[in-house]
């Protein structure tokens, strides 16, 4: 890693040749790196925070200042309990996983002697940018190297003190390993961003990690593909049919646990035979938790007059943008439906197409919101706040992706990975077939048997992984 | 289908609410659908050969006057003996490909009753543009309705009244399916293509089908994801140790089979050592068949006075733009290298990352190149006009793909569609787990088992093609 002082070209082209290195590096070498990086920065801990809480002091002058807020400067704390170490444990967690790439996921019999495989491989050069906690940059490495990838990463302005100095120590230790240096790139400052979005022929995929204005500013200026979401605006339907307890555990939990996640509630839809059975319940739970409640009409009737006084300020009428919107906060947006099909249409036209979910105990009304709600994750009576790389077993992810292609919902190593076609022949020739008089055979072949491509083990590994479901 | 007159806005939002519809059907009602369309043009063939023979009238008269190509002209012609019968056999055949949607390829067990599956759904709304050729219309419905896309087709301005006669048959036999008419809308003007690039919050990809110029300006022009490949710029590396007998196979075919393909050969790459001997033979057979040769100072020092006289014009020195060119033309460019290390960098360098083969007998040599030549399809001893879905056993393919995420090479089916994650729980939220005491389970389920989502026959499928190594 080299914290570079280079053009975004050069970056950009240094990187590419250095994807190419990295590419057809084996498993143990590249696992081998995760080690070193891990080993170095387990070393280097006192470097680090010295570097963080330079950073820290100067994040508490811009909050007492007023120019930063105090959740940001505890994101950038590197020193407090455990974090540093989750850190470390978190590189050979990544180490750990099987290997996505040099993977045989199909293989087909096109004639005697004429295989074609579908072989998993890196897709290049990544270029990700994120905001604030320092820690991401190791774990943003080892998910590179792990998928065989180039990264340029770009930092937030607030923790460069501790980006340098990591980045730092993973160069020292990088060049005792066989991944070229030129495969992890830091870039410090602001004003390189515009720059390297314009590098789409060295660079093949941007991960944006931050807020909806970053996002969106990515996903407008560069003809470089984009992963990731701008919004997260997650619904949950609440059937009437459907406990009050529970509804009120799982409304509690995707609203409050952590309303600054992208995966929290933003609206809840009622059907509308709850409005006077569930939703009080619920209602009464959440203002108790000093959430607001913007209801529309026929959810603010229901609602007034039933609940604690107390919390009178805290139900309030719903305006228009209140179903477009983001809240990241103690705020949610209330709308009334007849049916299921008026909650899917609502879902699929106000929502981010980020996680939704139903509750409700009838199968069939269930397996309708499911299929039609057009979203990267849709559940079935439980919390949308599950959507999330390490709950759903991926041992850690990338960001979370809206997109409609290559990669959906919480994106982990298989996101970084593409594929490419083997044909393996014997100077067979397309004008034999068809017209040629040959035939295709076209034999689905098991992804297992020797073609000369792969390693009995890794294919052993494959055959496994297929049969356990795994993709 | 409709022959619109709608604004772009108006055609998108119409195909995504058409989608939405569409995507919830069941494989039978989409195959359904299928079989009458086929019906619908069985029957309508007079219908559209009339029209078809207005614009062969229109072309043969800009043909005559030089501002058309004689080869468009031919392309035009859906008279041609067996052609139309191709087109609607094409429909059958999509409709009896596996259903490519609703398939579950992978399965965890999160924690007790609480299982989350991935799930293949269609993309959304298709935008394909594409030139000349008719009966792609037929066969591009077809994959779109089998995988559950709504589709917007821009077809070219030569083949207007073919076009507008097969919308106005498929239109009609929509009516009587469940597919909503608005899922396949056909734009005429050339000048809506533009407006509809913009309509990115209503179509999910766009596929353009044509040449260089067409892709590049469809790329330039929107932020909407885009399928597909530019350039086709296919090279092959021949090395001293492959008998010239095979490689001579392997070359005609690749540069001489149909030099207007994507997939044709445009560079040899020559290891030195062959410059002497298999080199001239490969020459020879190509100058025979009129391909010109554009040789870098080497192979033509080489080359020279080994040669029958008679092809002595054919055999030229190359340029430096020589080795940047999709010639799609009886030209060949002949660069040489020491080794096959030299060989993968300039491929990597020049090729558009389309298909690329190395000829040897060597296990290693070829090995290396086949894991270092970063193209969607790499082939050992075989010829580069093998890259094609219908060869690569997908039935067909809506295109060729160079990108590096989502699909690459040819694509077929599972190109169209993407999953969503689902996750059915009974009240677990995210706040028990990890600082909350409980424990993930993360178990890889076998697909296959139930959890309620899949119908039996289906996941007995999906097992299947899991276990005999298909995606």
């Amino acid at each position: 890693m080299s914290l570079t002082n280079a053009t975004p070209l050069q970056v950009a082209q240094a990187a590419r040749l250095g994807s190419r290195k990295l590419a057809v590096l084996s498993t143990e070498e590249r696992n081998a790196t995760l080690t070193a990086i891990h080993a170095a920065l387990a070393e280097g801990k006192e470097e680090v925070l010295a570097a963080n809480a330079k950073d820290l002091d100067a994040a508490n002058k811009a909050a007492e200042g007023g120019t930063l807020s105090a959740s940001l400067v505890k994101r950038l704390d590197l020193g407090k309990a455990g974090k540093y170490e989750d850190m470390l444990q978190g590189i050979l967690d990544v180490r750990d996983l099987p290997d996505p790439i040099n993977q045989t996921t199909a293989k087909t019999l096109l004639d005697d002697n004429l295989i074609l495989s579908r072989i998993t491989c890196p897709i290049g050069v990544l270029l990700i940018i994120f905001e604030a906690r320092p820690e991401v940059i190791a774990n943003i490495s080892a998910l590179a190297i792990k998928s065989g990838n180039a990264a340029i990463l770009k930092g937030g302005r607030e923790s460069s003190n501790s980006f340098a100095a990591i980045a730092s120590i993973i160069s020292r230790s990088l060049a005792t390993t066989a991944v070229p240096s030129d495969c992890l790139q830091l870039v410090q400052t602001h004003d390189v961003i515009a720059d390297l979005l314009k590098q789409d022929t060295y660079i093949d995929l941007c991960i944006p990690r931050g807020g909806n204005k970053l996002v969106r500013y990515v996903k407008d200026s560069t003809s470089i593909p984009v992963l990731g979401h701008a919004d997260g605006i997650c619904s949950t339907y609440l059937c009437a049919d459907y406990p009050a307890e529970k509804a009120t555990k799982i409304i509690l939990d995707a609203k409050t646990s952590y309303p600054a996640g992208c995966n929290a509630l933003e609206q809840l839809v009622v059907e509308e035979r709850a409005l006077s059975t569930t939703l009080p319940i619920v209602a009464e739970a959440l203002l108790q938790r000093g959430v607001s409640l913007r209801c529309d009409n026929t959810a603010l009737l229901a609602l007034k007059g039933k609940l604690d006084p107390h919390s009178a300020a805290l139900l309030q009428e719903s305006g228009p943008q209140d179903f477009d919107t983001e809240f990241l906060d103690y705020i949610l947006a209330i709308k009334t439906v007849a049916s299921v099909h008026e909650a899917i249409a609502h879902i699929n036209a106000h929502g981010s197409h980020h996680t939704d979910a139903i509750l409700t105990l009838d199968d069939v009304t269930a397996k309708t919101f499911l299929a039609a709600v057009d979203s990267s994750s849709v559940y079935w009576n439980t919390s949308t706040r599950m959507a999330d790389g390490q709950r759903y077993g991926f041992g850690t992810e990338v960001g979370i992706s809206t997109n409609k292609i290559h990669s959906r919902g919480p994106v982990g190593l298989d996101g970084l990975t593409i594929y490419k076609w083997v044909l393996v022949g014997d100077a067979q020739v397309s004008a034999e077939y068809g017209a040629g008089g040959r035939l295709w055979k076209h034999e689905r072949l098991p992804v297992g048997d020797g073609d000369g491509m792969c390693r009995d083990e890794e294919e052993r590994e494959v055959l496994r992984k297929f049969r356990t479901g795994r993709k």
